[in-house]
């Protein structure tokens, strides 16, 4: 793209990523500690600091401030994301063994889910998902867990 | 298929299934009264009911009592399963959340297992899945908790 | 599929939807007059009659009483549905012009929605949908309009 | 590509949609006030200004006037589009909700359409949609009217 | 499926198809005097028997009166169908040419539709088709025309 | 690509396309004019330009010398083609239409073929296609005709 | 399906397929012996008892009586078969070798067929395709000969 | 990509096969030349140059010295390819009628190569592949041989 | 299939497989105890009789002798199967992992096979494979050895 | 890419890749002895330079001092990969062959395992792979051993 035309567009949110991702890793700074320089939760942070969700204008300049990076990343943190899934991501292992869980769950938590409340579903939007790690004498666990409102069909 | 064939093959888990199903509705019978009856945990024995688990034979009679199915069943819950996802399933609203949320959430996770545990997964095989209902003034909340040891890549 | 099984099983909700549309054809019976016995708005029910929602055991029995079928079929409305397109029916011209529309409006729909309501997107269970005919002197409309709660990302 | 390529092409939609987009963010100006500028609805505007509609070339003129942009942007806005489905926007949870919609709901469609206007479609092309907040105590709702003439099939 | 229901419901599309099909060659009865028993054009006729049309009571009739088919097949004729691609077909070599020849000119049509019409499209439901072969001393030709009212965007 | 490596390649098509089409609509010349300058049939013409058909050097010359285009384009034209589908055109409106019609008239034109000619099929090779608009007091009609040798299978 | 249905429906060439494969094995008799039978090539013979090709009445009836099998076999094989890959044949490694020679030299057919003959094809209807087994001391080799028609791009 | 990193890089077979392309047509040399210089077959000749094969460097340095190309594309031109096919080559009509050959014949080859060699496959890497013109009074015709070693299932 | 159809038929591989499967299971004989009876290493045993195989006359009545199976299933054995994959089990966990330390090693088992054979592959052909148990104090392992002749690309 | 979002950002593994696999070959460095350097196995170093695992410090250097590479490409090795199958790569003759052998004998390798450890699967984690070269009277043969640990399900 030519020098003017990228001069006159917002810096899109997977080149912040990498800039942040990249920032990160070269200054040695946690996600915990971007959450907290964020003032938001760990998992909401990371999500929004690759491009999940937009922040706000302080949220955005705190990160940037912490990482190094300048105005142009910061202007994009704040942009409305267009969210989806990454396909390479997909078949990644360590993501992998989610959507497996998925599709060994799934069907027990559909059943589960209706028994329980009836005809709806878990909303992904008014939602939160948290990560842990939890100790065990046989090998220390990953604990996610991804707790949204129940919305009934309503018409 | 004929008649003498189907006799001398083992029922397939998703006509099991069929079955456990509409008996499950037609007595009235809770999931967590089949969880009871098979002394295992809920989700396990959702899941290992619709298909996803082997059953032993105690779990399986057991199982079959309390639903009125004969043996056929019985037999069939314990059989190993071919795991793996339902396409149609998958675009259920109800499952397709999950689905959703591990689109905007995986990046993140993946960033934080690495953080925190280095290079490797989450099991999903040393693995359980845990359902609950939340009560919340907002209205009452869907939480499910996947909890997997972690696995190092380890040559 | 063995006739002792397939009577052990409750009927499954294609089934329910080809006697359904079969007896209404047969009968005369509009959807609007099957609407009025339900005592349900005409979208809504139509589509649970098609197999899309769970009615309940009154609004079951109405539909079948007025269409001559008999209990399988009242069993099998009230069951919970798994959801999801078919995919022959997407190529559908009548239903593909909708999907036209989405692949052009859609880009527009999500600008102007985050535009007016912040981040976050229409509900699709909180929903309701409005089927009408238009008279115009340039040839009657079809005129759909989809209604949902607004559900901003909250954590 | 090289300069002198570049310069002998006509800028194309979705680099006009990029420069727009931003120009818009930086200079805050709303897509309402690009309709009132453009004389056009709102919908419209935002569809033909993201590349789905050539514009006429006062209307180019007068958006890019309003957005600082410049003369090679107004020349692009007026080429006729390639529409389509943008795989990547059709995933964001923002847009899938119109699409699950569809899935759920389009088989009542077809159906009532076909009742009520006999063998044809909903143009897509001789159509309109209309986008609009509706206040309601419960949580304002996104109201979004698709509104198209039908054509009969008519050899 | 069992008999009690396959009398409720009303025969399919493709299995009246393949019962007109299998009449109209043991007969030996040409497309051309179904055409003309049905009093319609050829290759209306022919999709209209193949499954793509809703015909008349009075059409059905006439077709099934002419192939010695039933009352079924007759009722079954006069369901508003599913349109749409059948996959295997496509690869087809017969069919095939068609999509290849799509394939290489489609561009240009779009170019040539819009320098002579503005923009739209040539409709497919105010729409014919003719099918024709043409004598030519170098081998006879496979001539088919489609005709449809173009339709121009219109708000 | 490095400036040297590109001044070593021919021009590939898709450039060569974009910049006569950008040309085209700068300079205001017609595609009948362009097929009058190469002295070939409008669509061949058409679809030459936009890359389906290898030109000759004398009619590569006239088209460029028309829209002022400098030699390494007319070097272009000249190429054999990789002719194919475009997936993004294929879901463009205009273009699907024609789609559209061949999976409704798709079967019908197989049965037709087969009964006028017997086993084989229509040449897409030794093929011409016309385009025509023909008035019409209901709206003018997009008039477009294949014509193709009829090639039988031949052992 | 029903008995009536089927009776009442010519046997579809797949079923045909499987029951002149089953008989040939049981028989002992060999392709080359159905060649013979049916006075025609080889492969020809095969592929048309396979489903590829329409036979003569002549033909049909030589191959069944050989083969033993009744009226409704040949009256199948002198249907108008629908050709196309089958995607589970494409996999089988004695098939998919072709398919994998073709990716490596398909480019190269290309470029050679273009040199030699022009722009155009290999007919793939005007065609014929031998099969030999040629004995060498390094093991007997497989050797399959394409030979199609040229056919050039003439509008 | 950054100039120094492309000068640490040995050039990808893909820019090597376009700048062999390119200046093989403006040179005017053939495919057959280009053969005879190497002292190769001449579709394994073309099918390497187009980067099907690793070349020797007397092979790599002999082809760009009759080309006139530098040292970076003779080394490309000996390192080993990456195979397989190219997606938008498999649909173009001179590369498809062989795909097409091989969907209507495959399963005639596969019965034909059990029955004379057992199970096995014909090699596709011991394996060569012939190209020919044959004249023919009916039009000259396109002659391709493909000749592997059978390789028996051996455990 | 009509019974008489059924029983002209040689029973396909996959319904001898799943009689083979229940009957081992209901009479407790292992993979083991049934390569000793066919006397063939085990994994191709097992393969053969899941239908990846053909068997000798001996080997299938062996098998089918110890499984007390009938002719029909000792008949099909015999056959030439259809080899390929089977995308159900491709995404079993148990498959699944094989497939994903092939997308995690398959650019490393090219290069190293390059550099230590020259350009070429490894022969699924003629090829063993072999399944053991290695006990291991942090837990047993699965050990599966892939064993195939180099064959080189040789012309 | 501008040279200072470059310069600000970790090269990515899949350059790094490249200008590994070129200092390679124009040094003439194995394999093994870049495994020896690294001190690592061979088919280990060999995928973790290709980008499938993330090296130590030391590694990287040691690595990049031998192939004469600069500390961007040894910070590069030091990075999380994400993994996962390079779809050109899983079409290449030398790769599919791993796949067809799977996709051959994978039923085999479940039943086995669960005959053998029970409900469970080999991990791809706790994993190596090794790589040789066994030699054979009748050609030389690649090895390959896959060996994981057996994780049995365990909730």
């Amino acid at each position: 793209m030519e020098e003017s035309i990228m001069d006159a567009s917002i810096m899109d949110r997977a080149t912040a990523a990498s800039l942040i991702t990249s920032a990160r890793i070269r200054r040695g700074i946690s996600w915990e500690k971007l959450a907290t320089a964020v003032d938001a939760p760990l998992v909401w942070t990371t999500a929004a600091l690759l491009g999940a969700h937009p922040m706000s204008a302080e949220q955005a300049t705190a990160a940037c401030a912490l990482l190094g990076l300048d105005d142009r990343v910061a202007e994009s943190l704040q942009q409305q994301p267009m969210r989806g899934p990454d396909p390479r991501l997909a078949a990644d292992p360590t993501v992998y063994r989610f959507t497996e869980a998925l599709a060994v769950y799934g069907p027990a938590l559909k059943e589960l889910i209706h028994e329980e409340f009836g005809d709806g579903i878990m909303s992904a939007i008014n939602f939160k998902i948290d990560f842990a790690r939890r100790p065990d004498p046989d090998g220390d666990r990953v604990v996610v867990t991804f707790d949204g409102k129940f919305l009934d069909y309503r018409w």
